[in-house]
């Protein structure tokens, strides 16, 4: 759900309080479905502003943060929208992985959208469609299994065939994405690359795993040569082209 | 601390993972600090792009997302900074508002910038007074007692007498907005307008505070009429007019 | 006014063409005033986007490049729009000020908005003071003698009371500003500052009034001293900072 | 050439006499090229901001405005960088289409950035490569013979072999969207569509290449029907999905 909260003017409102009453308000309907036995869950919708100036928990990651503080934060998650973190400039990609990593992604709408714009609500893929093939790569590998909701409307030109073009263009998109995805892990390019990039760094990884006493003496006594660590090669000008090119299709 | 881990092409980490290991690398520091009684704290600072393409943790909101999954939380918080936070379009106010609601607000840099524009440092107020108002005002009627740190700087053609004057000027306008704030809520006109925009809603406040059957069966049976809610005067206009006038000295 | 006309995708219309075919409507339109003897003159009107997700002529500037190619150039001039321009994240003064440099201020739209938002339409003022004052100094300056416009409009929640003062206010705050331009200018510290940063460079000025041999050769025997030019003092924090305190009243 | 005029502080330059030291300076240079017979032409390059905090001739579009304004406007015209018009959140092409359609495009820039973000130079096609399509169709519809320069860099985290990826990646993509260029006019469904979305308007383009007083009555004895045209059909969204498949081969 959206929740359109915010203001014009911040003398209206003390943002603490704001934050305080909503959270009354969640914890409330919890509660409310937990009595009526209804089994619901929330899925909370950032957007950063429209129609207010500035809206309350302008990103996924404010209701991440907000979601600990309530009674009963196990019925409650996030519900990221790509328009709306773009709105924002965000990595829509980084937000819905923070949203999994914490196992809150409970439903996403999947549109497009240019960086600081009106809400545009576009067709899936239509504005970034690198963006929207890292996406569908991590909805995929992370074995997201919740809905995918297509929450865009087709331009206001259309008449009825080409709303049916567009719905049909945002499901085609998403698939041929996929297959994209796919194609993209098996390439023996790409493989050969993230091998090259990752590796090195095992002992580090080890030693990070859990503190101990004794694997911050290791840490300590480490030797860290600077341009012998600068040496190691970092391809990912090669990686970032051999993946547009999959995504071009080349 | 600023954490200048992102990437520019995200075929090059995964950000499951990169979250996983940035938690790991916290957890590590902080049993290090308990280890050898420094008793550190850790303030972490979001930003979000510049040095990279897409920074992890592009807000203050993805910060305090990321505190409450860590091993030992108490020990860790935020240190919000202006521009980073315009750097992304946002009210800067409401997120610190929700670092003070969730009791972590360690830290504060004040400077200002631009929406939607590199990283700029400019002093404390000049290009967005009307939200370093409000800034002030949140921070000293929250009475945050922490740092206040300019983390600014002068325009690159300034010499020293202009530096001096570069900082003396952040301390003023923070001081001159302080004053402005007292000013503000002590202000006969704003006073009544807060009452108009206030009054009402007292019954459902009450109701609201927590659930039980009794107050939820009493909200279900109330009857919200549109057109008299519709019809109670918001004159949030007329409280930001004075809010400028005020801000002016007029 | 202000042309609708642009793309949500560019595969509909051929840049070019549609120029083109803008400026056959523009020419037919002046034709037939002059055939009429109406005596009308076009100002025309920029917008980045909304409700298209692009609109040709983006900015006040892209307007300005189109009206010498008209055939009735002395018809048609420009009305620039806070808003709009604030959309594409511009300094709206610096656009106004090359619209007055072309004798092309026909009309101007007073209002307000953050830079990289859907078309917000605040009060004059209400979002970008120090813009604001800027731009009042401008007009008032360069005796710009049209129509002052605030094309703005009131919160949404503001019933008949409130929009009266969301108009008063607009006016009040134009007024206001005003009276800061002239302190301004009047101002001791402002003027001391300002003889500092621009004394020097006279000659440089002189020679470069128009091109001579003799000129040229006078500018290539000269010698450019890198420190000590850049020892002169610029000191543009102070004098922003005094900017600020004549914003702000004290 | 890319002049860093601009300001960080509006008090500190009159935006008028900045243009008129701008337009003597660019007479001057021109008046000596034209001196010493160097046959030199000069190309403008805006960019809003960075490393001024707002750049004067923020887009291609102000340099447009000002080269009619020039002594010798036929030895001046511009050099479009895409970064920097994304910077602005502005459709580069549109600004190239009217730099072509005043024959004014001297040279371009080509590599890619996101909207809103400092100067990122990144690999041509890399972060918008749909903006990159309908670019690079129009650069060769239009028959444009100057120099196409990629001022782009590589990731900082590249070696040389990274370097020479991330050149033979801007030439590839070039490349790449050419050919998918004269794919896309030759596609059946695109030529087909373009059709259905073109026809129709045939006798007002008649009426309105050139006015006339018969013209301009046979114009207002017309009828408009609103829903008749209205049921036109436009199907953009087609189109622009089309667009996308063709852009991901497929």
């Amino acid at each position: 759900m959206l929740f359109r909260s915010g203001v014009e003017t911040d003398g209206s409102k003390d943002p603490i309080e704001a934050e305080q009453r909503f959270r009354r308000a969640i914890d409330f309907l919890c509660a409310y479905s937990i009595d009526k036995n209804y089994g619901y869950r929330f899925a909370l919708e950032a957007k950063p502003n429209e129609p207010r100036g500035h809206m309350y928990f302008p990103t996924t990651g404010h209701y991440l943060a907000f979601i600990p503080t309530l009674r009963h934060p196990e019925m409650v998650g996030v519900n990221p929208e790509v328009a709306h973190e773009h709105m924002a400039g965000l990595n829509f990609c980084h937000g819905v992985a923070q949203a999994i990593g914490a196992d809150k992604l409970f439903h996403i709408d999947l549109n497009d959208q240019e960086f600081g714009r009106y809400d545009q609500d576009f067709r899936f893929g239509a504005a970034n469609p690198k963006g929207a093939f890292f996406l569908v790569k991590l909805l995929e590998e992370s074995r997201y299994q919740g809905f995918k909701h297509f929450d865009a409307h087709a331009y206001r030109t259309s008449d009825r065939d080409d709303v049916i073009e567009f719905a049909r263009g945002c499901m085609r998109t998403y698939l041929i994405l996929k297959d994209k995805a796919r194609q993209w892990s098996e390439d023996s390019v790409v493989r050969s690359l993230l091998k090259q990039i990752n590796r090195g760094g095992k002992d580090l990884d080890a030693l990070s795993v859990r503190y101990s006493k004794a694997h911050a003496e290791t840490l300590r006594a480490m030797k860290f040569d600077r341009e012998s660590l600068a040496s190691r090669p970092l391809p990912y000008e090669k990686l970032d082209q051999r993946t547009m090119e999959i995504l071009m299709g080349v």
